[in-house]
């Protein structure tokens, strides 16, 4: 990057806000994703949307890439900066603005790190729905621009189902608003959920007013565990064909069950093929009908042991040994290729014996994992990048994978979003027409090309 | 519209498939909206997307409007052919093409009319929440296109929350899948959004994947009686603050209350001056539970009287009530014009006290309804198009109304569309850089402006 350009941004951010060190930009070429790096020019952390629009026109001008990074805990390679040019950060943009109790909604700047949200509102008997993974570390601008979704998105939805509005600064310099505190609008395009998951390539988000929901008084966990998948499987449709609709439905294979059990120790079958880990919420007497139903269902079907948790600690301490899914898998060899295969929630058996099937005929080590409410699977091959001959099995192995997905009306990502790593995969589920269609909003809002190029489109 | 045209869409859909009678293309310049007609050129239903992607070929090559109509029950003019043109329906795209119970989806044909979604799933234990006051004569490709709201907004969201999946012909001929039976899906831009409530300007909509929900197992309903607008509004406040998210909570003003009852006759308060009718829905203890907490709030509030519904027939009575708000409100003079201010739910009392003002000013007869719990009012005034001073009146009352639902944070239009009734207005709510935005993604994906040219931009 010419000297004059580092100038310019650094005239409008300050010295103290720009780095230009080897071991920063080596930092920051790289996301949660293990398979992509390149570093970028500058690493810069703006005040304000007025210092996003000037150095916006810097970019415009040279034709400078400019990549949205909140946390770089997406799992895509999305905030890689592929094209060199600008890492822009939130670290000075993450104030919470304003909490309307009136009208249930919290106003935030893009670098709000996402557990902080619930935290801030932890007294007022609301919460904020979305929980992905990474919540303790990712920024709420981070999941705005991937849609992240989580372990409750069968009941609640994901992070797009609670963005009511936001400000961004286009890639020409306007700066717009979209929806408002409002639950119904619709004056003009939904350029609101044109924003969401579109990973900064139609424009820099700097700020959003989130949707708030009462906070669910109680709520109770369980364990069933299955001796095969299509048993576990057939569990989760006959849940949902008793109309009941758990707070969260997490499906572990044997692989996950050990390596969690290893890594937290709170007495899973490691036994087990399959294990359904379920909570419900809401009132406490619906609650227990609702899971005393669900118990009797997994029963009733070929669970090998149903267990209700004590109480809500032990539930808690269930539901965090999920949540160490990923850690606990990265642990057991070098790299680890985490996937986001999604199919409707009646395919859930074919995949996941689809992905087993694979991993075999490959030599691979897959463990899989996911949200089974919502057919969202996340098969996770520990591997070693060194391995040249094996990465390449990988990577045969996920492109049949997710043939199949979209054989069986999947998608190729539920929640991690396209970045580099779902690229090649990305016409499968669009078709030449859909590609045709994003393309085309792409050329026409950001014409210069300057936002997150080389991704998505 | 030259012959060669006619014929060439004639060759497409069949002799029996277009209208050019008089009478017919008079009908198709109408819609619900009293003040906007323009008469097409040709009328034409195809039986299948083929037939569309020809269609289209025709008018591209031709550059002739056209115009996706459902009923014509939208109240913004939105399928008022104002460029002439052709008017498409969708009388033989009408079918259910698919009801997946494991997926809780239904997969339907723009065509079918709202209210048959209901009835088809009736013994399923599931139901199609959107539920907008047109339901019984609109079609789903409608209220896709306008993304209706309804009664039910509050607690269950609206259409756009219930559309999974599109099938969509795009302007240059393309078909595109958007979505699918997925509960995640990030792969891309969000075009399924997009589409929604676009009014015909980007594609046309030739499938949809709905989302089902479980049927609430019971209902509730209670009425309360204010002495001013303001007492209930803070009930709304009070009841939103206490966390309760009741599944309806609709206002109406004195003079919707008499025109109602002299309507429906069901023994509805005629000397209160606002009225909020309350429904809740779930599990019966539940329920009974809310409407206690709910009916103590309104009574602890400066409600004059509250009552809850004997029963549920008693309550759906209310509910039949209050739909027939418009229809009763049209009978009292030759013109009703319908409006759609929306505003956050804490502003209801600004905004319905403002109205009462401006009418008092303009000397206008205004009933006002609508959905409290979504801050989205329908001011109603009642008049004669053939009174010119006094519609001149009427436009300059609603510029002022409209001028301050933007600087309560409103919205010009909530649930009915911008059509031609909303445009004058649309540029207070997104700013210029909003609609530069929503124009370039017009040009992008309909380059010749074929699809309802002369709307929404």
């Amino acid at each position: 990057m010419e000297e004059r350009i580092i100038q310019a941004i650094e005239a409008i951010v300050g010295a103290e806000n720009i780095q230009t060190e080897a071991t920063d930009l080596y930092t920051y070429g790289y996301d949660a994703s293990p398979e992509f790096h390149h570093e970028p020019d500058l690493v810069v952390a703006p005040a304000s949307k007025d210092e996003i629009i000037q150095i916006l026109s810097v970019c415009r001008d040279n034709r400078v890439p400019i990549v949205a990074r909140g946390s770089g805990s997406n799992l895509s390679g999305g905030t890689v900066p592929i094209a060199g040019g600008i890492v822009l950060l939130f670290t000075r943009m993450n104030r919470i603005l304003e909490f309307d109790q009136q009208n249930l909604t919290l106003t935030v700047e893009p670098g709000v790190i996402t557990q902080e949200i619930n935290q801030y509102i932890a007294d007022s008997g609301l919460f904020f729905p979305p929980d992905p993974g990474s919540m303790q570390i990712s920024t709420i601008g981070g999941n705005i621009s991937e849609n992240s979704g989580g372990l409750r998105a069968l009941k609640y939805g994901v992070t797009k189902d609670y963005v009511l509005g936001l400000e961004v600064v286009m890639a020409n310099g306007d700066v717009i608003e979209t929806g408002g505190k409002l639950t119904k609008d619709v004056a003009g395009l939904n350029l609101t959920q044109l924003m969401i998951g579109s990973e900064g390539t139609l424009g820099i988000i700097t700020k959003a007013i989130l949707k708030l929901m009462p906070k669910p008084e109680a709520n109770k966990t369980m364990i069933a565990t299955y001796r095969t998948m299509t048993a576990a499987a057939q569990s989760v449709s006959d849940i949902i064909a008793a109309k009941i609709t758990p707070a969260t439905m997490e499906f572990l294979d044997q692989v996950t069950i050990k390596a969690v059990e290893d890594f937290a120790h709170v007495g899973l079958p490691t036994d087990a093929a399959a294990m359904l880990l379920i909570q419900q919420d809401g009132h406490p007497r619906e609650i227990d009908a609702d899971i005393e139903t669900m118990a009797a269902i997994c029963r009733d079907g070929a669970a090998i042991d149903v267990q209700v948790a004590r109480d809500e600690a032990h539930g808690a301490q269930l539901m965090a040994a999920r949540r160490t899914a990923l850690s606990a898998l990265a642990r057991v060899k070098p790299t680890t290729v985490l996937e986001d295969a999604t199919v409707p929630r009646s395919e859930i058996a074919a995949l996941v014996n689809f992905i087993n099937e694979t991993a075999q005929k490959y030599q691979l080590y897959i463990g899989t994992f996911g949200h089974a409410g919502d057919g969202n699977m996340h098969p996770t091959c520990l591997t070693d990048l060194r391995d040249e001959a094996e990465m390449k099995r990988v990577h045969q192995a996920f492109a049949e994978i997710y043939q199949k997905t979209i054989e069986l009306g999947g998608t190729v990502t539920g929640e991690h979003g396209v970045g580099l790593a779902k690229l090649p995969y990305l016409p499968w589920k669009l078709g030449a027409g859909g590609m045709r269609a994003d393309r085309a909003i792409k050329a026409a809002l950001d014409p210069d090309n300057i936002l997150n190029p080389q991704k998505l489109y």
